[in-house]
């Protein structure tokens, strides 16, 4: 199988020893994943690492090199075990220290009571980075070059994604179609690949479901160009046919965001 | 910070361009690192790659070289875009075949009219494979030396790991307490960094949440011998008496299920 020539590539770093011992769910994957198909960029990797120098290091030095963009999550808190800035800084061998108007922001933001060495470690990023705002909680995220350094707690990683979009220059977004078989994976699986082998332009994958415990399957379609998602599409309902199976389309057009 | 020293490591790779798109969010992740856990084994690492030949070979190479145990989801079913299976044989260099009892489990699913070309790639393996079963749809997962390769459907994928647990050996459960500090992170966090000095041999992580408006911290203190944990849990008790901050335990023993 083809991939579609989705040109602008990126990998998502998720540090944090909370997710790999099931403590806590990551959900910033499957939205950051959402937003970036949307503007045209393919994540094209994803990996979850602990709180651990060399392989936070090691992640972001093989990942930085390979995609268009890299986006951390995790580990820029006040406390000992957030260590990603620093890592950051040492990826990319840079001096670590503190960001002036980081520091301005945690100064205006916290009562004096509450300003303590641990909260201004907030305010330490790699020598040059560009601050990425927090409309949550204030202390920022950060980005060096190509790598965006987010918070963990998706709320505000979130808010910051929204902040860091306009720094993004996204492909062409591709064009989706997504088609319901009311079938199981198997009867459609053979006609399905000989699509796909005729259709090499467009990347067709297969869900299997279960809905009221009867078998489906949705076909999703995408592509650089319409015309070919839409002529492996007509082939799909010629497929159906065929099979005597009832095929529905769930959306059309050239939103991405599935 | 030091890690303690849970010697049976793990790395979970999830396959599909669904995942990375955004269309479906992985339920494996949570489930099987909670599982691991459990069993004294420590998820150090996990990857989501896309149904990509050289991408799945390539991560499978690295992770099995690296740790104990490697887990697989996603791509094991009837259709073009399931290429799981024969990735494994090609990092692996094995000749990839039929498997005579998966085929015979197939055939003795499948009433005749469903038998086709396309079901039957599901009892496809690397030579050699030992069958992983299946108790809710029968085409079975396989392991291949370290390496276990299962369905993606989260309810399957935790079937066959279910199955699969007693091949595991696990070392010795970490002990773990669970400390809530009725305060923010950062008020916390210089005497927690002392205390993670003090106490390398304790993994200490901090958790900040919120809970009705009010900032809470959750502190996880995990190592392999249970009285290094409660020094210096006891030393956080006092942490939080000095500081003037409630501070709560969640939970007590050597469970390692959080």
């Amino acid at each position: 199988m083809s991939e579609p020539r989705m040109r602008v590539t990126a990998c998502l770093i998720v540090i944090g020893n909370e997710i790999l011992s099931g403590r806590t769910v990551d959900a910033n994957l499957a939205h950051i994943a959402k937003e970036l198909t949307a503007l045209g960029i393919r994540l094209a990797e994803a990996r979850v690492v602990s709180d651990d120098e060399d392989a936070i290091v090691e992640a972001v030095n093989a990942c930085r090199a390979r995609y268009t963009y890299v986006f951390t999550t995790g580990g820029i808190g006040p406390t000992h075990d957030d260590i990603t800035s620093r890592c950051i800084a040492k990826a990319f061998g840079l001096d670590f220290g503190r960001h002036p108007e980081a520091e301005r922001r945690l100064l205006a933001f916290y009562p004096p009571e509450m300003v303590n060495e641990a909260r201004m470690r907030m305010a330490e990023t790699p020598q040059g980075a560009e601050l990425i705002d927090n409309p949550v909680s204030v202390a920022p995220g950060f980005r060096v070059e190509n790598v965006f350094v987010l918070a963990g707690v998706p709320k505000i990683a979130a808010a910051m994604f929204d902040v860091l979009k306009p720094l993004l220059k996204g492909g062409p977004p591709l064009a989706v179609r997504n088609v319901t078989l009311i079938c199981p994976e198997g009867t459609a699986a053979k006609g399905l690949g000989e699509i796909q082998a005729r259709h090499p332009e467009v990347e067709i994958g297969s869900y299997p479901f279960f809905r009221r415990d009867r078998p489906g399957t949705t076909i999703v379609l995408r592509g650089e160009d319409p015309a070919d998602v839409d002529a492996a599409t007509t082939a799909l309902f010629a497929l159906a046919e065929e099979l005597g199976v009832e095929a529905q389309e769930l959306a059309v057009g050239t939103s991405t965001s599935t």
